[in-house]
């Protein structure tokens, strides 16, 4: 019986789980959309553990992702405008979820034209709150 | 003391689940240079869950996965000869670890051509084992 139950149990903590990311994503998207790049640099966990895999692989934190994203979008026109859809969550364990979704950046040809694309992220919720410590964007 | 000690207590408990995951890998890697996809596709959890994001997104357990690579690898020649490195595994939770390298496939110019890349896979300690639940592969 309590085997039964148990998952019905999870079920309120897990949605509540995906709404926090849900919205972390959204201030993340809004943060890109404001051509802050520190504070969407931010939900990256900084720490040399921390990994995106992207056309070349970054390790380490807060500085590492930051520069990687300063490389390849070095001016606003570049960065474009970004949204995020087709996003689905599952929790791997307390405190740790996978989070999938689609990118869709809309850019001037100058800007280097419109990219779409997929994104696995791992979340962990340490003392600082959800931090991304693992992208892999294609 | 305790706190300082867990860490200590678990490494062995990693290492022996880095080296299960990758003698998970040569394993796969053994069942492609075999031309074995079913055995290939066996790696996965057979659940509705599992996903697997490439150029497309598939979601589904055994058979979804086997249709994929069935569809994108038709002929041995188009399979070519497959083999991973840089292997780098991470814990997430007890059971679950995050394991991401590199793919190259040498293949014929028939075959479609060599083709190397990286690789996100969530693999979860199952009934059945240690299985891929995630896999991002571009």
């Amino acid at each position: 019986m309590l085997r039964l139950c148990l998952p019905l149990l999870f079920v309120p903590l897990l949605l509540a789980q995906s709404d926090d990311l849900r919205a972390l994503m959204k201030q993340s998207e809004d943060a890109w959309n404001r051509g802050d790049l520190p504070a969407f640099a931010r939900f990256y966990e900084d720490s040399p553990e921390t990994t995106f895999i992207g056309r070349e692989v970054t390790h380490g934190g807060f500085q590492a992702i930051l520069e990687r994203y300063r490389k390849s979008y070095p001016t606003r026109e570049r960065m474009g405008t970004l949204t995020f859809s087709s996003i689905e969550t599952r929790a791997l364990a307390p405190g740790v979820a996978l989070l999938t979704g689609e990118f869709h950046l809309r850019r001037t040809a100058a800007g280097g034209g419109d990219a779409d694309g997929h994104y696995t992220l791992i979340w962990r919720k340490t003392a600082a709150g959800w931090k991304i410590i693992h992208d892999h964007s294609s």
